[in-house]
């Protein structure tokens, strides 16, 4: 059985809560990722994504890429948000970002939101950082498609440890990046 | 009949979009103005909606205030929003804010946006008017309650003409204001 | 009969204000939207003035273009300020944008401003959002023409439900935008 | 005779412009400075204006203060303006700093601006200083009320040649300033 | 058997990286969350910390708190880092904040940052906010305690699903923070 | 005979200041404007004192422009603000822009400051306007050369009554700019 | 002999360069360091001053502060850059913080630059890091005299190496600071 | 015999200090200087890196460049610091960038550090010079590759009076740059 997570509605909105399951044995049940979710605002910031979803399916992370928006579609981030078999969400807006707060208040799942550089670069990423109490968004830096999808992969790390030695193989390798020393003078 | 402006949900949200009677009449049925519906995102912001709902009483103008969050309370604003007895909405909010983008995208009504500040000033700022294109929030300054009101009046004044006067008494007041010159040089 | 909307100036600049009739009527007469004007500072931003007649053509509002601006022609800004047949103005300037305020100052109408990128970008952005109390401007974001287009739209809306089902229908196109989904994992 | 400055209205606003007596003696008529003119948008910031005008006393030049705002008093801002008898202007606001701008448009004559710190400092400091093309204004920094009367007093002093000395005495009396050498170390 | 999760250092700094053991039992092997660990840079910025401690014991979640500067004192960060028992890392601290970087260079566990507002804000968000790839930071707002432990509750949920009611006591009770309405007109 | 305005150096630096004669008769030896010297940091921003000097001199204003750094030429800067031919200077510099301000306390004549929009803009923005009490600078704009020129003859203009029929044909020729009106709808 | 480190005058400012002899026995006759020289730029800023002077004497280097104004007194500023008893010059400054850059202009010894936090922060932070190419300024951050006094040492235990030590113990000490962990949980 | 500088690690992470000789000839040691170290934190900003070496080469202090990241390989900046020979550090790095401040916590020598402009400028500029109190870093500005390498300069100056000449030799030829004078007017 899964963590579905989602926050129910009002009590008018859609019936009380129903009761869940306190299933002692949760944590055996837990199999390998099932999902990350990367929702993105807008059809012209799909390539971001694509990273965020490239990267993952690395580390045999699935991942679905939605285009979904918190002011065009909310509907279909609400219901995006309630799919039970997401274990992480990542979400991607520019400008006054929102996506990843609104996200952020229907889920109890980790959140990490991407600002993306569109305006100013201030106004996404203020956006996203400066979250109000109560609703954690995890923000990583402007377009930072690439810790987006490590973060992910830290967070399902710790439920899934087959990824742990994929995390160490990925940073054993970025570690190797900046080998060279320039050239001697001449 | 009034112009209700919600924007059904999603198919499976509710329910199909009843039909819309477009009635010719409409606009013999406009009457005094039914109400401005002010929300405000923290019990702790509550002090500059009442300025707002102050301000509209002068002008005659119902005014209701609800602290509803777009984070915390979504259904109770997508409640409020389908309030037909709302001519125009007030939404102020401060930090990564949210609220006033939120409303607008679940209304074609027009929305003040009010962005209060709390952290860095820029955040609710850039948060409030960086709103992508199709969602249109009427962004005014910081903490800039006072003019989020008289803009619901203005806007208001185009299907109520009574408040014309009104606003001119207003602004005939308001220039008074700075009559004073400083005391002649000693 | 209009709403003409026009601050009368001081009581030496042009002799006393006129009585303005009350006339019970008003509402009936209320016809379709007479006209959007839109004031652009500089012949080099034309273009984006241009994208808001557009739109305001698509939902059969007429409107006008016209170059005027708050520091080289005051006096054409005041006469068209001055034109009873708008019944909502669009400001749209750069660097230090006074244009929207100084409209604002001389009429009771709504005012939505645009801030145009120009400079720093936050050099418009302040200058229109920033008003001082008593002048409200209705800010849009950073070159947000479609959003001017549409606040003006939704203002006039209230008084011309006629608009309303265009608006629906606008919203419905724009909610389709972001249907895609990536492509599945290799 | 004295240089009015006066920039005329557009032809329907108040007749043609009269023909402008080029006069050779012009030159040799000038007197002693008659007056800088001080306009500070709000009543609040009174103690501002009331510094230049302290500053400008110490140097005999007259000084009048108003409350004049762009947005508020247009009408008095452009009586004001036409004053034959002033030499320099010193414009003062915050947030959307417009006044400075809106005298400059209005005259030919050296306009100083003051951005007030109000809202964010950046709102009136960028709204003064980011002039378009073909209305220049002086700006000093944000509540530089010492440095808008020194830079009226330096303006005037290339016709007013009695007041090199005062500024001269003046610089020296503030070059002593910081003379005190922290004391030795115990 | 738990998840280290240690970045093994450059081979001449420590010897070479013991094998991992994947033992295909480990998902069974988690229990409840062993500990959160929060590092705070400053002696001054304590009060700040124990919030966050305060916040996951309500959740029943262990927190050390410890004062750990990666400018002041690497080896304790890095000693801190290896220690297996800790699940997810609270890095906080101002101006250029670079400990959450520091931590999250050493650990392949999720870190999230805290910007604490000292200097001029900006300074220090920027700094935990604008990770280079491959070094992912879950940063939150500037002091914002309260999201940096409810985010580590809702990672460790992942993987411990007991915390899930609890989130969603925390969240019912939170939602219903903003309930009241402003009181009616007089 | 000429206002030199040149603040003498310190007592060791270069003999005593010469006394001043007290001409009651200056005003009348006022002649045509002598020049405006335009200092420039670097060779790279030639080409915007350039834009200067073509516009003054349009004003018959004989304009000198030279680059001189106040960090790397301080001397050559020196000696041409003892220069007494100058009355007006503009110093343009971008980044760290200490050249108006150092320009500016070794004269008493008005110095008009240009920053240069090289690095982040707001840089030498607040640079040339955010100057110490005591000190006046004239900021314009970042890169507004054409405001430095026009601002430059505005202040001539109060001694040289000769430059204000032109500076109102300037100002004609400019009002008449934005005058095209966007084509009618098609 | 020590190190001048003056930068000469142009040819017709004070003579021609004196030659300097190229003793090789220069790195011999290295004492104990003779001085810094602490330069602020306004009376209002000497407590900060202060502290970088007792810091220094805690590490036994001599340390002279003095009130000495880029604008204000440049001549000041010109004796004492040429001190030739001063090893290293800091220089702080708030606003337009020209002071540093003024004095490196001046000397080829390092200065070391602190921005004063007085107006909006930003403006003498990026006067004083922001300097052109030729010039260099060692910033630090904004009011940080203790780390001011700290790279002084620093720079003066190249040569100095008996400050060796002293370094040595003051951060061992102040690694220490961070030492308690907050209580353990209740 | 040279000064090490390395700051000894926590007692249990190394082993005890060694003691540190103090040899009353160290000064009488010092030769020509050792080394320039330049850190920069990633391959693809070599570029700049090289320009620092290629300006040190040119005064003959030998200069070593280095791809080495506080967040990638802390033991190879790790083992870069303890390098004795090397009398400066220069580190550069983009966004967050922690270069600097990491060698500066681990070593007492002066650590130029040099913010490069990648994502918003504002982010590195911030990042490396507002370091918390204990850790000094000189701070030049963005991209400031020239700056960066005179500054070392003249820190090695004040221990190897060889480079005084050189200096003063770079100097002259430098202020001789902005010589040419504006072609005279057409």
């Amino acid at each position: 059985m899964r963590f579905h997570g989602f926050v129910a509605g009002a009590p008018g909105a859609g019936g009380p809560t129903p009761p869940r399951p306190h299933n002692p044995l949760y944590a055996t049940a837990l199999g390998p990722p099932v999902k990350v979710t990367v929702l993105v605002g807008s059809r012209s910031d799909l390539e971001l994504a694509e990273k965020v979803r490239v990267r993952l399916t690395e580390f045999d992370v699935p991942c679905e890429v939605h285009v979904a928006s918190a002011h065009r579609t909310p509907e279909k981030v609400e219901r995006l948000v309630r799919d039970p078999s997401t274990d992480v969400f990542v979400a991607m807006a520019g400008l006054s970002a929102a996506l990843p707060g609104v996200v952020a208040a229907r889920t109890l799942k980790p959140v990490v939101g991407v600002p993306l550089h569109r305006g100013l670069g201030l106004d996404s990423l203020l956006s996203v950082v400066q979250m109000p109490p109560g609703i954690p968004v995890a923000s990583v830096g402007l377009d930072a498609s690439e810790n987006a999808a490590l973060l992910a992969v830290e967070i399902l790390a710790l439920a899934h440890p087959e990824l742990i030695a994929k995390l160490e193989r990925y940073r054993a390798k970025w570690r190797e990046e900046p080998a060279p020393t320039a050239p001697a003078p001449p």
